[in-house]
């Protein structure tokens, strides 16, 4: 169940890039461990927003090398009595505060271990009350990462982690635009079957295979690189051209 | 011909940096090889812009150490028939679709080796249609980087890549505008020679060493980082002070 | 005083994640030494605004392990005779241009070791008038982080940095805007004794010891990751709630 450490550590934050955070953060991994070898998942989740955060968690399930260690800190609650969570699920481990940013990773695996991380236990005492990313989270993946403390030993088991939304669930809808301006809907790629169109905005689009399926300028429907529907414009930007956001509602059609 | 790999990665897109894809990308070189060591050559590409993606190619030629495998992934034509290349050229390995992006690779290195990847040989058999960079490109790029795979195990030798745009041929012009609004032209410094004036927009310009040669506020020519001509204002923006773009064509004048 | 290198280097510039100069900058170190661990401290300092450069060093101090090499570059001088620092101080190595990038560093450790880089010494050659990032304090960092050059070997010592201006210093003010909007002052938390309110841009904030103690939408005053004072709104972004930028002065009041 508790995989062997990998080594690697990977960051998610909502910090940006415009201030030193990640970095000090970073440093206080290789404090813990100088041969932690870190991998930024993004620093770009808006400011607080814990369901993008669970998304780009979720993006996460199954791509790195088992054991890797995922430290995800979008955190409104820091320095309140929120816990903080280590998770062993899906082949890896999860650090995070307990605020439902885990939500997928324990959807996915029913036999995820949670445990509270224990900061009298840790050692950890002279704690911020508001960047428990450089002061809690980060030295706990580094020990993690290079096996000083076992999963076992970094605080008590709980089995009520706070439920947060499971990025994917829910009624279909957009829930993410990405960089390119594909709207990225929550349905998975198993319940296109049978549907050969997709409505949003008002629309009717087919579904293909691939962008280049279609003219420069069309719209498609298609499964993206997150294995989720999506709505694309090959060579073009489908949420400006649609004027749609995230909650944009779609349905599945023509099957 | 074909150095021995340095084990280093790195990896220029056009997937920004609000999505997990650059951190997966980078999960998917790990996965192969989790000794991998990746560095960023950028992700901030405008969208499918393969001529400036060329542009970024061209300027990591020589930088880094002998052997490192170079990622590019600008890729409009993914899930196309377009193929996807691996190119031993000019101390190092390039992997990018073939889609001019690695046209100064070629212009550069006339012994340069160019072989299509064949995925079926590479035991790549769930490729996605949506995203080569994760699915083909990362884990070639890590098996190269570790030598599981040498360069000529990764499919046919071709001879027909496609052309692509040679960045710095073609007129003079403005070919990029930095992030502190220098205009940085094709002109290579070697044609400076003899001139000691640049036009543009309207403008004279005074070719200089360095920004420091004039006074805060005032505009020059100079060689840049590049190794190309480019247009700056010491201390300011040239690209707002001038209200100039890519495009923009200049001329030598004054030798 | 001179400590072991830790074989890390971490790079704090203004090059920002537009242009393929960060990637370079850190080919230019693994060419030096491939073994380097690179770690960025950030990169979009505004261009060429040395202050908030200072302020992003000063963050660093502490953060990283004993013997990291800390490489900054915001350098409106290049090419100009401005000289090149190595500093060894604060358990690490610095290496910028003299332009007080490293004020904080020089303050906080009365026994630092400064020198100036002599290139000659350090057969840099063919250094561009440019981009000394690349061309000088790369390779540098490189060679002091592995050995290959020992502190005292990278030129003579100097006793007249230029002394830029120590942040954290001056009236009480806003000195930066964070991205989550809040505004860090240069009030360090030993002052606040005693303090239970601060003014701003006519306003009274209460000091309290974390974004929570307070409800969401509310503004209030605390110690923040910076060990600075700052003025947050839980939940919110204080910084557009005020309209205050750097420079808004404040006052400790209530005491």
């Amino acid at each position: 169940m508790v995989p062997r450490p990998s080594g690697i550590v990977t960051l998610l934050t909502d910090f940006g890039h415009r201030d030193p955070y990640v970095g000090v953060m970073k440093g206080a991994v290789l404090r813990a461990n100088p041969k932690a070898v870190l991998v930024d998942l993004g620093h770009e989740v808006p400011p607080q927003d814990v369901a993008t955060g669970a998304f780009h968690v979720a993006a996460a399930i199954g791509r790195f090398p088992i054991g890797t260690v995922h430290v995800a800190v979008v955190d409104p609650g820091v320095g309140s009595a929120r816990r903080a969570l280590a998770v062993a699920a899906c082949d890896g481990f999860w650090l995070a505060p307990d605020n439902g940013l885990l939500a997928a990773v324990l959807a996915q695996d029913a036999a995820a271990e949670v445990r509270a991380l224990d900061a009298e236990l840790l050692q950890l005492r002279d704690l911020s009350r508001t960047f428990h990313g450089r002061d809690l989270f980060a030295p706990v993946a580094g020990w993690l990462a290079n096996g000083r403390y076992g999963f076992a030993s970094l605080g008590p088991r709980i089995d009520d982690p706070a439920p947060g939304e499971v990025p994917f669930t829910g009624a279909p809808q957009v829930v993410h635009v990405d960089g390119f301006g594909n709207l990225i809907t929550n349905v998975p790629a198993r319940s296109l079957a049978g549907h050969a169109r997709v409505e949003l905005g008002g629309r009717s689009v087919p579904v293909h295979g691939t962008y280049a399926d279609v003219r420069r300028g069309e719209l498609l429907a298609l499964v993206g690189s997150y294995g989720l529907l999506e709505v694309a414009e090959n060579g073009g930007n489908a949420a400006t051209r649609l004027g749609l956001q995230r909650g944009a509602p779609i349905r599945l059609a023509g099957g």
